[in-house]
């Protein structure tokens, strides 16, 4: 079965390479990218989605604006840390081309409602920022909770969070949103730092894309290696960058790359480890979990499968 | 195979039920008790362990003194929550008699270094309360990481702890001991609140002890309704009190009564998370998981075993 997929991008370098992982995949369509802050600002994100797909020969995906920053904030600025992993512009500092076009009328909000009405089951939805637009589209529409199927890449379970040793960057950015999402009921699997953290690119992969000889090559090699010299300083003993938003794409295309542990997700919004993802003690005994943890990945299969489909797609170029 | 278990207990109420299991177990060999302090002084420990097991009808395994309190504290006295939970005297203010004899002369971290060497693989060690007689055996002969064996009770890796929204209880007494011994690389599965919060007793169980109509019978019950009714104010939505000890004792019995998730722990020693339990993120990619995190249980397999042998003991009495 062809899964459709709608990426919520705060475009960002792996996210660039979520949009190209999910362009490279056979199995998956990709029907539209909605846009959230983090990374970069909401309207960069749309910036950068927009002359990405461009650039990766998928002109016609439309690209639809989102909420600016967390309800319980007023506004949202882009982290030092941030600009410092990503580069001001969202993508390792390299020049693209601005898209022609701009981005949709209809709002993330609606997009996610309305999709997920129109294809139900076949849908699958990926957030790889704060979980701003889907607690939104959950409050609009909470009927929304029985028919959606997400997967995010978010979170910490079982390690240390990156913004904190609690908390991992998508969720602190709006704890709020996170845990009304796990409360909600809807059906999600966390791709967190438990397995991003495990699947690492080195400058040996991105110099088969520079080989590659094309202006798509060119970027994603450039793009990611800048990613690459940025985790050599905040994390020197990984020995790599973290796929981060290309794995919740891939597991969200074959869910069989990674085990899972069931269990009734919280987030704590109160006292100092706010931003942290953990199981509710409160619902550790209900049958049903709603949501997932991935806690294993098969890291051999994932790379090779994400470097053979991002390289056929570059060469393609 | 029969298994030899050293139990490391500050008992405590479940501790003695663990006691109870053991005992009633066919598959396993009690070679001794060892003190620790936690939900009582280490002496009181000493006491419970002596009398609950002459009361068992196992009046010759010996009891071994432990350390008094963390290497990091001067001292240790019962926390207020610790008296309310397992009573004053640590066994749910139930009167029972003092044993005539007392403790071997030969302390806990002896014990487990030459048990070790006397029985290899056949020995499992079983901490139910701090880690502080373990860490301070591995401290002596750093050969036991790679000898022994441990089962033990403690931490809480994906749900929140119950002395703090991020530590448990035994972890929470000596962070930098429960540290050093997941660094170790001893052999660990650790059988936390993940498990513990799911296997749960209630008056109908305990009814059954008491209707054996045996000193041993009643002891077990009305102790164990001092810790029901501990746990109707300490968690009134869960429906019953945990049976931490006696997992962590049956497992070591039978590994099969949990799914196990293989990771290499560490345990936060400085900030405001001390205490936690946390897969080490610098470890994360180390091919060899010293430790296994129990994060599924049989509930209904373990609770009838446990029910039927800890019956069968008692009517036996």
């Amino acid at each position: 079965m062809t899964r459709k997929l709608i990426l919520d991008l705060d475009t960002g370098i792996d996210d660039s390479l979520a949009i190209a992982y999910t362009l490279a995949s056979p199995e998956a369509e990709l029907i539209g990218v909605t846009a959230t802050y983090g990374n970069v600002l909401m309207r960069d994100s749309v910036r950068n989605s927009l002359a990405v797909l461009d650039l990766l020969g998928a002109p016609g995906i439309p690209v639809h604006p989102g909420l600016p920053c967390a309800s319980s904030a007023g506004d949202f600025s882009v982290q030092e840390i941030s600009a410092f992993i990503h580069g001001r512009n969202g993508i390792g500092e390299v020049d693209i081309a601005d898209s022609r076009r701009g981005a949709e009328t209809t709002g993330a909000v609606d997009v996610i409602i309305e999709a997920s009405r129109r294809y139900g089951d076949e849908l699958v939805y990926v957030p790889t920022g704060p979980l701003t637009n889907l607690a939104a589209a959950l409050k609009k529409d909470p009927s929304l909770a029985e028919r959606l199927t997400v997967v995010l890449m978010g979170g910490a379970l079982t390690v240390s969070g990156n913004t904190s040793p609690w908390a991992e960057a998508n969720i602190s950015q709006d704890p709020d949103a996170a845990d009304a999402v796990f409360r909600s009921g809807v059906d999600a699997t966390m791709v967190g730092l438990d397995v991003t953290l495990q699947t690492l690119l080195t400058y040996e992969h991105t110099h088969r894309w520079r080989e590659a000889g094309t202006p798509a090559g060119a970027f994603l090699a450039d793009m990611t290696d800048y990613y690459i010299r940025a985790y050599e300083t905040t994390a020197p003993g990984l020995g790599g960058c973290g796929l981060h938003d290309p794995l919740a794409a891939a597991v969200a295309v074959d869910p069989s790359l990674v085990s899972t542990f069931p269990v009734n997700l919280r987030v704590d919004v109160e006292g100092p480890t706010r931003g942290r993802t953990i199981g509710d003690v409160e619902r550790l005994n209900e049958p049903r979990k709603t949501s997932r943890v991935a806690l294993g990945v098969d890291v051999d299969r994932f790379l090779e499968t994400f470097m053979d489909r991002v390289t056929r797609l570059v060469r393609a170029d």
